[in-house]
């Protein structure tokens, strides 16, 4: 099952644990819909070979998702869900999920049911693995887009302010500001001041250049939004209405006198055909998890490190989120301005 | 000079110009900075061979633009600009623009001053000629975004709203529509009402589908915005605050009670590296204005007609804008729903 | 029925007419699997709306192809043909085909069956029709190639040759040519001699660029090729063995002592996504054809003139190739060297 | 300095140093023309912050490659070297290559001169680094060629053959292949028989698809060419004539009747636009490589380890290549078939 916001590679991750698990051990698969939904009604759909062909490269999900508790109403927690499993014969189920699937699943698993996990978020946050799919592709996906904004930029001798996803983490504001050569990048994790932008900007006008800023949708002004409060900020230096990239740009504008205008990338972040690098990381993910399975690894998650697929306890993605460190942004700033 | 909003295939403009009439007639170029402005104030670069080496594929305008108006101001009108191009031994002057930019060309070439047009609009929405430079690139742009929103869409079950450029006209919803399969394609020449709307979403996500909505910006609600108030909709059918789009996907999600989102796609249709279309047609047409001012064909500009590039009055594009025609609209909606 | 080549857009094509047959008409549609073989052999598949669903971005053919012949064989001819379609009711049958599957379908017509006739070839070497679909796409793929090409070319300072489709037309090579800033195109309708391509190559390198030379698989050298009969050239001017690419690019590297690279861009150019540009001509001629068979346009073909689709007889576009005239290549040749 | 083949990412590693440099430690930059050559006869440009804005996004290298040996010709040598950079008082010089390159460096660098490394090779086989940039780039361009191809080859039911980049190590056909979704993959470091690649593709075919094939260029088939002699095999397993690629096609062609179709991709894996991923991992580098000058860091490199840029002795990288160990083969070759 597939659970949670949509994520370049899901479908890899489907197509390899099926075409791992018929070629290696014979299995039969079958895919709940919806998340845990399907879970909990019993809602399935038989995979044999013929429905994997060629999903790779397909965005999305071909089971479907949605964002169900599996705790939740009637039909959750561990003693249904374990009766949905047996009625159905299912040996072993592979949760596809984030941060609140695999809580959901470990809490499963340590109630006794025959779980194993594959970790998956757009914005690279979970712990207990080095990269998650759909991160690449979300980080190339938005450094086109930037690329284009950049040549527009210059030509109007512009801010462009370009608001890409990470609610609570920074990484894909960081590795596309990066590629596409910001002159600043503003993530959740470094509270920047709205002088620190200013002069990041004006330095790079300065130079002749249209100046580029990467923002991501969980920034928050560090300092005290009064002073931007006529700009849409309020007092937690959070918009008030609105994506903090629109009154980034304001406030960027009105500070330099400079015609400044933000696009938010949104929902073509996390949409359509994954990179080769998310296509092969979700495969190799896959056909680890349905071994995990046969090995009866419950509770544990595959999980990247350094250039191999190896398991970890479902915990140690749990907890805390990976966030950018201070010192890896302090890094990239170097090149601000 | 380059004038108004940049547009994928300016540079294609210039350098098809710059080599054609360097290599035909060993002509010497200059372009003026930054549209009217630089043309006012006689502020300009020299354009030897090697300026426009392998700039067809960059995006914007290597001479910057502006929507300075060459009328305004002490500096503007015939005499003024007359002075700057015979000080400077300007035997001719190119303008690639919009409506605007091209009314003043008009203007400027009826008071006598050498000058030929090369027509430009993102928004395809200028009479005189088949298509215009960077209209194409703007609908590849927009059919690949809306591509990544189908699968978000059809994997959460979701309706997805795309808002695209067009405040006018509706081309680029027309063609980006069609080419990604939408299920309906709001533009500013058709007044839809919200019944319609929710009819064709309707339909489409009852066939399994997750529904995908194209809007130009300019787009109408065909009813007295009053019922929709409260949704940010004002009296004219036009959104109170922000986009249309936003307006139109909270329209869907409170009438049929499915999830909707919308993203605007926003500067990244207008930047970045052109088609090969548009750097064709571009550079066909800067070829073909060196020709023009060679045969001084004063107040005329280079147009697409067919496959072939020919000359017609700058009046051609003026006075009306080329909008999609009702017949245009109703051949493709037999596709919605 | 889809047949010869496969192209970019066949299955828009496909989709339009579905579509809009049923949408317009309550039509049923079926379609013939492998071109002329499924015809013959009566072998179909039913094309119920859901089959279409979002096929148009999909490269290739769901009906599958082949270049079968319908005259040829005991199945072959009008009689057999008509006794299929009436057999399976079939009330009008549409040809997506090229210059050898639209004479077959214009002598069954003139026999009396329901035919009417989609133009289709990669080359867009079809007279009657402005262009044809899948060009676009192939004209992309080739340029984006091509610009890749460049870079490696400027950092070794090599030439780079780029071997593109087009046996008997040159627009592949003309139009990526153009749009990628080639020093030299050469199309099976101009013979150049190895002198003017040495000559182009020279001048280019010699203004510090890595020259960049496009071939059309169908180039012929203009002179006997007796000179460079150790370089692979035949008496004709034809490459005795492999592509005429690596042919010339041996010939500028022997004569010009600059290494010389050729790559062959082969059958990458005909596959995958089709551009927007593609989806919306094909869907649009799609349309049409279920229009014209409607209205009993037997023997008649969907065409493109300018920015509308009409029909003209299908003879239009049989007897002779729409080539690369003269004047068009020398207005580009302008900018080689 | 960059030396041997261009490689995508190469202008993000000089862009890196430059800023990292100038804006930690006022440093001052100049750029050694075309590798070995440059460094050997003093032929250098001036690197200052102008000249590396917006260049990670350009393919190839700014400051030109070659071949050149640094221990070859009367220029050659430590001592020569060193007198070079003594004389245009340069204090540190940054070697990125390949093993060739960098052993030369290390060479150089047990001589006692000033020299750090960064690791370059497109077919990711160097030691001591878990990737190097512009591989990524090469996987992406050839997973997108062979989407394409697939198309093709299932809409004419015709077996299509993708040659790719490797030499002595498959990882580009190895990921490659795994991202589009590869029947067969066959690299240089595990011999596969005809028998081998027959069933394979056999089996595809029978299940209906259009199998596709992945060879690297260095593949050699496992077993005496004498049986394929007249198809072009020599003895040894390789191609008589052109590439490997072509042979299998040949091949796999006689031995199943099913019509087969070879493309070889070439230059267009090396060239153009590197991928975000790829440019991201290359800044790191060159900011790194800038700080370990500034460490007085001689003899090592920086390298890719898990999430991190670390540093190393030149010599891990030396002395044997980073192939495709057996195990990961038979990790995907669970997917063939």
């Amino acid at each position: 099952m597939t659970s949670g916001g949509d994520c370049p590679g899901l479908n890899a991750v489907i197509r390899g644990a099926v075409l791992g698990g018929i070629k290696r051990h014979g299995d039969e698969f079958v895919g709940f819909r919806d998340g845990w939904r399907g879970v909990k009604e019993g809602d399935f759909m038989n995979l044999p070979r013929g429905t994997v062909r060629g999903i790779s490269k397909q965005g999305g999900t071909i089971l479907g998702t949605s964002r169900v508790n599996p705790y939740e109403g009637p039909l959750g927690g561990p003693e249904h869900i374990s009766k949905v499993l047996k009625d159905h014969k299912v040996d072993a189920l592979m949760v596809i999920g984030g941060e609140g699937s695999l809580a959901g699943a470990n809490r499963l698993a340590e109630a006794g049911l025959p779980i194993v996990g594959v970790p998956k978020t757009i914005d690279n946050d979970l712990n207990g693995t080095d990269y998650t799919f759909g991160f690449d592709t979300a980080v190339q996906i938005g450094t086109e887009a930037i690329d284009r904004l950049r040549t527009t930029g210059e030509s109007h001798h512009r801010v462009m302010v370009a608001e890409v996803m990470g609610r609570h983490a920074g990484w894909i504001a960081l590795h596309a500001g990066m590629a596409a050569g910001a002159h600043a990048i503003l993530i959740p994790e470094v509270p920047a001041s709205a002088d620190d932008v200013v002069n990041w900007v004006q330095e790079a006008y300065d130079r002749g250049r249209g100046p580029l800023v990467v923002v991501a949708e969980g920034f928050v002004m560090g300092e005290t939004g009064e002073a931007y409060s006529h700009l849409g900020l309020d007092e937690a230096g959070r918009p008030r209405l609105g994506g903090i990239g629109e009154v980034v740009a304001r406030i960027i504008q009105e500070r330099t006198g400079i015609e400044t205008r933000c696009t938010t990338l949104g929902y073509i972040q996390r949409g359509g055909v994954p990179t080769a690098y998310d296509r092969v990381l979700a495969t190799r993910l896959g056909m680890a998890a349905a071994e995990a399975a046969h090995d009866g690894a419950w509770g544990e998650m595959v999980a990247l490190e350094g250039t191999n697929i190896h398991r970890v306890p479902l915990s140690a993605a749990l907890h805390s989120l990976k966030t950018v460190p201070k010192s890896r942004y302090e890094e990239v700033a170097v090149l601000f301005g």
